[in-house]
């Protein structure tokens, strides 16, 4: 496995900035492979272009629409997703995390938002694409893609987590970075049209109470959803931060319950159906459940709870120098919006509190950082959100008294990264 | 040329919603294609998939990692970047327009974000790039990209539009669709350093009032930009929408001058230098130049006033279907933050006010959305923004007045989409 353990994307090796050393100033200059020196930047200072112009100046670059749809830089390929081996039997019914570690601000890009399959992504012809809603409603409807991009529309920013997120840490497996601790999650611009706007169309039985939401992929997955969250703000997506949605999320329709285990956004939507009792369908009942200590299942558990990491310094990274760090990193909750998030670099005995990325989305991520002088030596990296519920991060150990050990869903606990005085940076559970 | 218009990525057709009309709902179902009809539907209404499963769901889907960096569906092909054939000599020195027909809310896909070069994208390797702050500071400085990572970060959510875009309308001439009316503009979460920390660190000598910026492009492009807006919400950039630059927005580091013609917000980062006047550099003196009725030249026009326009329905798209219709558009002011957006169908006579999609984002792109009900005849749609400093875009007749024909930059004049009686929506100038 040692060979895809990923080269994080985003390292801070991090030479000194020269607040105070000019040796050190220096030093990174050469090393670095740069030709520039201080001096000679004060000595020519005036001239039109300064010394040692790099050959990418010295010459013409590449046209526009040199990529009618453009890709990231060559340079950027550690930032990619990645499949945790070993995991799943067949890449079918699998999942490719996000990088975590190399990502910036809130938004995911579409091209590295983390993917789950139950039985591979379909390729789906959006003319042939239909969405029935039928069941406990007054007149069933079947809708095309073009009926559904003419409906009123919103945009709102929103996470997807996948219930299993952080799945494996419950039985004390430290997995080595962020993107396959933390990386089944994502967060975008949706925009489609309110299920309360279809369902008012279609007129729901006042005896409804739960909505059946079914994919066309080979899986068929079905999810129930209670009709007072449909109501309220699930959204038939069709767009994905700006453009059409991306294939592995749903293209071209996808359902999105906001703050609701990832599953339940349903993606190649085809059905909605309207009933009185929940479906208890095959991903309800055998997967997507809570094995509680009693030995009972706890099912239908819908939210995800307050929970944050820090993304930088995480797992696989290195340190390379003392002093001035950004710790940074998100923090989200399935309720509502992030209250507050604090940051401890001692292990949970202090914490300080972090700057939060404006403006606050509801059940969004939300970017935390906090300014840090690591002192060359062992630290305990640890952030701890709190929503607007009041809701606090609980620790692994409060989590275990509930739930025990055996869970595979839901691990919303306070994350540690260990610092080692080498700088290097593991995952570590303080139990 | 007639080829290279685009077929416009989210006409929409738009068979009736069957609000009231069995009649028009069945005609759809068989038009489209689809061998569901209602009546099945109902009588299959028990059974676990509805009937005509589509033959995606039969079969198994491609394995997760099909791509590792995702891309968009083969069927949206046509939301791409587009050149508008003739406008320039050469396409090293040119520009790519973003599609904003096809797109949604107010994140603009990095893939899909306008470019313009002026003397090609270079390919520059972000471990020997360099930044040199340098003239009138205590200490000039040297920084990598490690160094530049390792400042204390900022994300926020601005628009670029080039000085430009619109340019062609000065002169009469209705260029045919909104991509290239209006599409040198994109709005990202952008990442980075705020200048001000930058030069903090570097200690900006009390005298100076001015800050070149050069690119490491071939045209080794340069800018002037006053101090008092360095030091406000300048940013250095590294990141946009959650990842690193594109190679075309500037890789791997570029200047973001909030609310300022994109030319500022120079790409390819490698010198900040202070300084006591203005440059006058040659993109300042013989180019992004406003020429006045009288025959002058008016320079260092930075801010882009405020402007919106109609997105869809716009031109090259054709309205197939009476009744319901949402108009959705953009609207953006270079001062702050977008207040209030008017719409109109009738060519000025009457307006509406639109929704604003929230949360509104200073000196961002603002989605605007409003009902509108099209009774087949001709129709003249026009938005018209108003700011947080109570600016009013201009008709195009106002802003003649002011500036004459002769002018190619800054053009944020209402604009006017008519829809003919055939459904068929073009553009056409109301003098």
């Amino acid at each position: 496995m040692a060979d895809r353990v990923p080269t994080p994307g985003r390292i801070r090796p991090a030479p000194e900035i020269p607040r105070d050393s000019r040796r050190g100033f220096l030093k990174r200059a050469v090393a670095g492979g740069a030709a520039l020196a201080a001096g000679r930047v004060a000595a020519q200072d005036d001239a039109n272009l300064p010394p040692n112009v790099p050959e990418w100046t010295r010459t013409l670059g590449a046209p526009v629409l040199a990529s009618p749809y453009g890709v990231p830089s060559k340079h950027e390929a550690a930032a990619r997703r990645r499949e945790s081996p070993g995991l799943t039997r067949t890449p079918h019914s699998s999942v490719a995390f996000t990088p975590l570690q190399s990502l910036f601000g809130i938004i995911t890009p579409s091209g590295l938002h983390f993917e789950r399959h139950h039985a591979g992504m379909p390729e789906v012809d959006p003319h042939q694409h239909r969405l029935i809603v039928h069941g406990m409603v007054r007149e069933p409807r079947i809708y095309t893609m073009d009926d559904i991009l003419r409906f009123p529309s919103v945009s709102r920013v929103h996470f997807i987590e996948c219930g299993a997120n952080t799945g494996m840490e419950w039985a004390n497996v430290a997995v080595p970075t962020v993107q396959y601790s933390h990386g089944m999650i994502g967060c975008s611009e949706w925009t489609g049209v309110l299920l309360s706007t279809l369902l008012a169309e279609a007129g729901v039985d006042p005896k409804a109470k739960f909505v059946l939401a079914e994919g066309a992929d080979g899986a068929a997955l079905t999810r129930t959803v209670s009709l007072a969250m449909a109501l309220d703000d699930v959204m038939v997506c069709y767009g994905q931060n700006g453009e059409m949605l991306r294939p592995e999320q749903g293209y071209p329709l996808r359902l999105l319950v906001p703050g609701v285990q990832g599953v339940s956004s349903v993606k190649w939507l085809r059905r909605l159906k309207l009933g009185d009792t929940p479906w208890n369908t095959r991903e309800e009942s055998l997967h997507y459940v809570d094995l509680m200590p009693g030995g009972k299942h706890r099912q239908y558990t819908w939210i995800q709870e307050a929970k944050s990491v820090i993304t930088s310094p995480s797992g696989g990274q290195v340190i390379l120098d003392r002093g001035y760090h950004e710790v940074t990193g998100l923090a989200w909750s399935g309720r509502g919006k992030v209250k507050r998030v604090d940051v401890s670099t001692d292990g949970g005995r202090n914490w300080r509190t972090a700057k939060l990325q404006e403006p606050i989305h509801t059940k969004a991520l939300t970017r935390f950082r906090i300014d840090w002088s690591w002192d060359g030596g062992p630290a305990l990296l640890q952030s701890r959100v709190v929503d607007e519920t009041g809701y606090v991060q609980p620790t692994i150990r409060q989590l275990r008294a509930v739930r025990g050990t055996r869970s595979i869903y839901h691990n919303n606990a306070i994350h540690t990264w260990r610092v080692d005085a080498t700088g290097e940076v593991g995952n570590v559970q303080i139990l």
